[in-house]
């Protein structure tokens, strides 16, 4: 079986080695013996779980920087509505691989996606050997609802078949203002019956919890509870505006939480309860969102402004402390979404980030984690090793030139 | 006279060419010929403005992540101060240039700095190429103020004789409560006298606005006009707690005030009025604070936070909006300082930046400014020319290895 040996690697504040075999690490103490292995000497590095995206629109990385500092509904009506509307197969499919190309490089091995054209995201994630749970969208407006739920069927028929164990689907309701009632306890049916995970946006704004009291007379968490897809098997993107009756209704059921704090800060869409979060026992993951709201997929740089957002909204700058925030941004997500990984442990999926020490952003050098959460950016990432392959060495990633130049042309068209 | 000529970069979203004589920016149009010149393909580079840090400690990067998610108190006392009696001549060298390292690599040339022995971090400015204005701190606390003072004047003749002209000098008092009023009064004396820049922290936070209105029955502002240090020479830091009447008196006054939004959000410290300076008119100028506060010097991400903490704060997407991040990071800080750069135009001083226009993080490319304030990080940082100088090429910066283990070394003292 394909073999991996990393020597002498700073671990935890040690030094010693890692041997993966297969999909998996096998062996990590100092001083392992392997013949067949593959070397790569960790004098320079640390070794580091990678970051698990939570939740992302790939695809919209051909957007970034489409339209910027505008009010939300301005924002969605006048640019990012008409862009989309021309979106083809073949766009979806590069700026899939744009966004795992910059994920890679910024240390990322997974993202929970939610968009159109689902074949298109999986084969560019297939192709560059990252992990996805890609979300099978439902929107009530697309003209034909039918066809794409029909659509879904295919897909998880086609997953079954011949997608790799890196690929896994989601039901993705777009949210409960875009989705009718009825649409949605279908869903929740599926989701039971299936086993399958439900990604949806969730209290993203005051105005989607003011709709939902008027037309639900509850809020948004009792409502997809009322519906059935409030259970564990759920991740909720953004979760804003919660009270705290939500926030215990979320802790009992065992469901996700997925933080975006660039996105709700560039939208001015409120402040995510950190802390009330954490206090409730409740599985926080972070998320980048997609880069029409971001405008990048860093979870490195998402993972301090998660820190800092908690500390300045709470003016307590105990609060987001860097331990808690580093494992929203990995362990956190892996576990969301049933990923065996997130920790690097003997007998964990091997996933993994090479951490470059001598990089100006590192030093002084007391604690990892805090010069990843609040230093680091992707120069410091040398190497990402994901499902015991290696996609990334010496920051060089296959076929980058290429996929710049394709997505680049895919840019045209959106051009005003 | 030196000079170099980069062919084919975009500017301004046009192909020109750009050359560069002696520090000058001498020409700027498509099809340039200088048969002397140093030539630089700019076609894969966009050229802009270098960044302008207008306020930091550069030689406390060597105690970036020494201590996080602390109260400020508990911050200070527990851990930097005594850190920082430890700091010996040498560590100040090596720190400054652990921290110009790290502007070069992000795109900064110039730092206002506020620290003790300011001839090592002199020494450091001098030797990497990059510009300073260094403080000239005074802390009525310290053991000799008599001494300190003394060191000021011996350091201000110095700088006649044999300084170069990218380091100035700056009078720094280091806070109306660590300075008293005296004092204060002779060090606005001598910047009326001299016509020297004040470089001093301001309203950073409640408590000081608080202890001042005790002492002082004024706010900081009220105060700082009353010892005669509210000039157009004063650059006051942080600058956060202010009520419209003290926005008035400085924008009358012709103050520069610098924003720090990472150093703000992780101490808790408060929120910046960005809208209500800029209605003021107010020049506003980009700073990182030290990297035990932040815990990075880059002006890519601190743009990043200044535009989305002002939407978040009022709850507005229009506030923040980049053009007016960009400039604070950029124009705005070299006019605060009297240097004649920030733009690319002949006859401005030839400080510069290209970056990389095939880094994945500048894809979608339909905003450069976009681009940088909302997604690049160091890697897309190609070139950095300072006075005409070029002090990276290919992020290569010259010595880079010998400054990281030296600085590592430094580290060891700080070990708990």
């Amino acid at each position: 079986m394909n073999q991996i040996l990393i020597q002498n690697v700073l671990l935890k504040g040690q030094r010693t080695d890692v041997l993966i075999e297969g999909n998996c690490f096998k062996t990590i103490r100092p001083g392992i013996a392997a013949d067949d292995a593959a070397v790569i000497d960790g004098t320079q590095f640390a070794v580091i779980p990678p970051f698990y995206n939570t939740h992302t629109h790939a695809a919209m990385t051909l957007l970034r920087g489409y339209a910027d500092d505008l009010k939300l509904f301005d924002w969605l009506n006048l640019h990012i509505w008409p862009a989309e509307a021309k979106l083809a197969p073949e766009d979806i499919y590069w700026g899939s691989k744009l966004a795992i190309l910059e994920m890679i490089k910024t240390g990322t091995v997974f993202f929970s996606d939610m968009y159109f054209m689902q074949h298109e995201t999986i084969r560019a994630a297939e192709e560059m050997g990252v992990r996805a749970a890609v979300g099978l969208i439902t929107l009530e407006s697309v003209p034909d609802l039918a066809k794409m739920l029909e659509s879904v069927n295919d897909l998880i028929w086609e997953s079954r078949r011949s997608f790799s164990g890196r690929i896994s689907l989601t039901l993705a309701p777009h949210a409960i203002y875009t989705v009718s009632t009825a649409t949605l306890e279908k869903i929740a049916e599926r989701s039971r019956n299936d086993q399958m995970m439900i990604h949806t946006h969730l209290a993203e704004t005051q105005f989607e919890v003011a709709e939902c009291r008027q037309k639900h007379g509850c809020s948004p968490v009792e409502y997809l509870a009322r519906v059935g897809l409030l259970t564990d098997r759920a991740v909720l993107a953004h979760a804003i505006h919660l009270s705290d009756r939500d926030i215990e209704l979320v802790a009992q059921a065992g469901a996700s939480v997925n933080h975006n704090p660039c996105s709700n800060m560039k939208l001015a869409s409120g402040v995510f309860p950190f802390e009330k979060m954490l206090k409730a026992k409740i599985n926080i993951t972070l998320g980048t969102d997609g880069c029409a709201s971001n405008n990048n997929l860093s979870m490195l740089e998402e993972m301090k402004f998660a820190a800092l957002l908690a500390k300045s909204a709470d003016a307590d700058p105990e609060s987001g402390h860097m331990h808690d925030v580093f494992n929203t941004a990995t362990v956190n997500g892996a576990r969301a979404f049933g990923i065996d990984a997130g920790v690097i442990e003997a007998g964990k999926l091997a996933d993994c980030v090479l951490v470059d020490l001598d990089n100006s952003l590192m030093v002084g050098d007391y604690h990892l984690t805090s010069n990843l959460v609040y230093s680091a950016d992707s120069s410091c990432i040398d190497t990402v090793i994901c499902d015991g392959k290696i996609l990334m060495r010496h920051r060089q990633v296959p076929g980058e030139k290429e996929i710049i130049a394709a997505a680049r042309k895919c840019c045209d068209k959106f051009r005003k």
